[in-house]
C-alpha cells in the first residue's frame, strides 16, 4: 500500500454539508490534513498565521503566483485567496491524505494539473432537500437562499466532471463513504508502481534459481 | 447509487489465490455473478451447459466471433474459449456485479472495449511467497512450478496497466478490500449521470419559485 498521501478535493453546493463532513473526517481519523489557504486579507481576532490561513501581503501573494506556487487562486472583493502547493506537498509526503475543500472551478483547475487527485462532489439527495437545509439554518435571508440556489444551478453544470458523486443523506454514512473511497485510493496502480517494480525484479532474479 | 452492475475483471499470477478470493466473494455477498465462458471442448462428467460453460460447436463459436458477441477469446490446444457478452450484459442489467477471472492479455482486451470495467490485479506480497504457495500446493512438479514462475514474470510486465493492485496476504482482508472497491465503483460519476440530470432539472425548475 502506497505510503504517500492522496490529494482529496471536495466540492458541493452551499448547504450540502461539506464542512460538517470534513470536520467529522478529521475528528475521527488521523490520516487527514486540511489544506491551508493563503490570503491577502488581514487576520481577524484570534486567527493565527499557518493555522486558519497563511497571511500574505499583496506583493508576497503576487510573488507566489509568479513562481507558480499555487494550485489555484481567485480574487473575492479586493482580496486574493489561493492554495499554496508547498504545504499540501509536504503533508502528502508525510503520508497525510490532504483535503482541499474548494469551489467547482478551482477544483477543476487543480485536477487539470494533478490528474491523480480524487475529485468528490457532495450533494443532498435532491434540490428540494438542499433548499430545506438552507432555510433550516435560519441564518440566511430568502434573497441569500435564492442566490445560493442559483449558484447551485451553475455549479451543477460541472458536476459530471468529478470522479465520484457522494450523496449526503446521513452524516455518519457520508463520512464513512468518503473515508473508504480515500483509503481505497491508496490501492491505485499508479500509487503502487514501486511495489510493481519490486515484484518484477524479484521474479527476474528468481529465474536463475 | 447506480443500480446497474459493475464489470470486475480479476487477474493475477497463478498461485496468487484469485480463485479462492472469488469463491469467497460470491459466498459472502449476493451482489456478484460469475461470467460463464463459452468453449468448444466437450462437456466433462457432471458439467452442465450454462453452468460451468456454454458448450458450443466449432461452427457456433465461429459464428459468435463473426457477430462480435465475445469480449475476448483464445485458443488452447485445439479448443476455443471465450467470454460471451450477452450473459454478462444480462447480469449487469439485473444489477449484478459481474466477475470475470481471466488472464492478463484477455483482461486488457476487455478493458479496451469497456473502459468502465474495473481491472484488479491480485498478487502475493512477494515473488518468494508466490513460489512458496505454488510449492505448498504439493500437486505440481518443480518443472510446472518453474513454468508458472516464468509466466508470472511475463504477466508482471503488464501489471501496471491495471486500475488497482490487490495484495493477497490474508484471504479475509483481501476479500473485503475487493468488495469495498467494487461497492465504491457504484459511486463513480459516470455511473450516476441520471442522478446528476435529476438534480440539474430540479434546480432549473426551482428557479421560477
Amino acid at each position: 500500500m502506497s505510503k504517500k498521501g492522496c490529494l482529496v478535493i471536495i466540492s458541493g453546493f452551499s448547504g450540502a454539508g461539506k464542512g460538517t463532513v470534513v470536520r467529522e473526517l478529521t475528528t475521527r481519523y488521523d490520516n487527514y490534513a486540511l489544506s491551508i489557504s493563503a490570503t491577502t486579507r488581514a487576520p481577524r481576532q484570534g486567527e493565527e498565521n499557518g493555522r486558519e490561513y497563511f497571511f500574505k501581503t499583496r506583493e508576497e501573494f503576487e510573488e507566489l503566483i509568479r513562481q507558480d506556487a499555487l494550485y489555484e487562486y481567485a480574487q473575492y472583493v479586493s482580496n486574493f485567496y489561493g492554495t499554496p502547493k508547498a504545504y499540501v506537498q509536504q503533508q502528502l509526503d508525510a503520508g497525510k491524505d490532504v483535503i482541499l475543500e474548494i469551489e467547482v472551478q478551482g477544483a477543476l483547475n487543480v485536477k487539470a494539473k494533478n490528474p491523480e487527485a480524487l475529485l468528490l462532489f457532495v450533494t443532498p439527495p435532491s434540490a428540494q432537500e438542499l433548499k430545506r437545509r438552507l432555510i433550516g439554518r435560519g441564518t440566511e435571508t430568502l434573497e441569500v437562499i435564492n442566490e445560493r440556489m442559483a449558484r447551485a444551478s451553475e455549479e451543477a453544470l460541472l458536476m459530471d466532471r468529478y470522479d465520484y458523486l457522494i450523496i449526503n443523506d446521513k452524516l455518519e454514512e457520508c463520512t464513512e463513504t468518503i473515508h473508504q473511497l480515500v483509503q481505497r485510493e491508496h490501492l491505485r496502480m499508479s500509487a503502487n508502481l514501486d511495489m510493481v517494480e519490486k515484484i518484477k525484479k524479484e521474479l527476474e532474479e528468481m529465474k536463475g534459481e
